[in-house]
């Protein structure tokens, strides 16, 4: 049976964490066309809302150390404020949103991440995805929002990236749809030439990433994102487009496949 | 056909905003048989918070006035803190629940409720419950777990009194489900003396409370809850029950029936 198809959108905090920018994201959000995912950040919002409270943030290699001040943080920013604003703006443009952390409908659970060089505190790794419900409630219409939260089946939530949520969420999805993930981003893609905006690479393959990053074309913090986009690949999804947040309604950006 | 049991139970703040006492509670509500729906406040809780971010909190007549930095206290308190961690301790105990808002599906939507003697602020009436989705959720063993939070549906969340959204929730799902309507109190049900906290009065029906209120004996804020409940008698609920939190999964209490 042909399945339908689902796009799964990742957006950053800062598009999400301003109302301007909030609700012209929104409006391109709805014009995709299919069923639909959104997951969002709002790491911009936790750190604001822990200043103001005297809980400082510390970031390591970009991940927010989360102790249990942190932890009531980020579910009160991510689990409530940032995510109902976003199901609240959506309802108002006719789309049925659901607002989710991984412990709603036990969606995401995942385990507390070791202690190696870092102790995270309550961040978790995804160790199971139960997308069944919620392929359910998409095929009825439903647009679930994904908190950057899941859960250890054990009563306590914890922080995930969302960027992983994404990726988790449309490896599963994939078993039930054709699932496009896209990661919003700062440019309009991965481009050839990182002086120039424009020179966006329309199409990129495993072989010709490995290519490009041997020649030094493609380098830094893009190098994990292509390497979360093949993963998700490998898992069914059939194709990852890094692109940007006002572009994610056109055929703008870099398409990601086998 | 024969409906099904379905319970709606709310409970205030003061029993889920201390870990201890949610724990316990948590525990007796899963000894509760068939179909559940839990209401929460947090009233407790988000003025402690408006307190550290020195945002003051107003009450005229037991209710709580929301300007917009209110508003964003009680979307993170009720809709992230409070609700995310029910959830989550929910799911530890084997409980499939699913944290809403009334934005959240659409499922209860409201009016910003029009300035007379007091301006309320962000504080909606609830104008429409759509409670189809919600009973095909419930039907797959799912337990919702509501938020005090409504919606205008055109982007703005609502403070929305915990007794009403449980009121309002019941009497949608009476549609489907042969309701029972718990509200939590802190005395063992309706006393026939107020002095006696043992002289529970085991069953009431609109003549008998009319009776008693005549006589003096149901006072003060008994009347408002149960003119609440034979409203929600009069609108399909089976039976509504007044009793204490420690005691939902008995047959203690006060049951209120036509």
């Amino acid at each position: 049976m042909k399945k339908e198809k689902l796009t799964v959108i990742k957006v950053g905090g800062k598009i999400v964490e301003s109302s301007d920018s909030l609700q012209q994201f929104l409006t391109k959000f709805a014009k995709i066309e299919g069923y639909k995912v959104l997951v969002h950040g709002g790491g911009r919002s936790a750190t604001a809302l822990g200043t103001q409270l005297g809980i400082e943030s510390t970031l390591v290699n970009g991940r927010r150390v989360t102790d249990e001040a942190m932890l009531r943080v980020v579910t009160m920013v991510y689990g409530g404020l940032v995510n109902k604003q976003i199901v609240a703006q959506l309802q108002a443009i006719g789309i049925n949103a659901l607002g989710l952390t991984g412990a709603d409908l036990n969606y995401m659970r995942s385990e507390q991440r070791p202690v190696k060089e870092v102790d995270y505190g309550f961040v978790g790794d995804v160790k199971e995805v139960n997308a069944g419900i919620l392929s359910n409630l998409i095929a009825q219409g439903v647009v679930p929002v994904l908190a950057p939260l899941t859960h250890n089946k054990q009563g306590s939530l914890l922080n995930t990236n969302a960027d992983t949520i994404a990726g988790e969420a449309a490896k599963a999805l994939a078993q039930y749809f054709d699932v496009t993930l896209v990661f919003c981003f700062e440019k309009k893609g991965v481009l050839l030439n990182e002086a120039d905006d424009d020179s966006v690479i329309a199409q990129l393959t495993p072989n010709v990433v490995a290519d490009y990053i041997s020649k030094g074309i493609i380098s830094g913090g893009m190098i994990p994102k292509l390497e979360n986009a093949f993963e998700a690949i490998d898992a069914g999804v059939n194709q990852v487009i890094i692109t940007r947040a006002d572009l994610i309604h056109t055929t703008q950006g870099t398409t990601i496949t086998k």
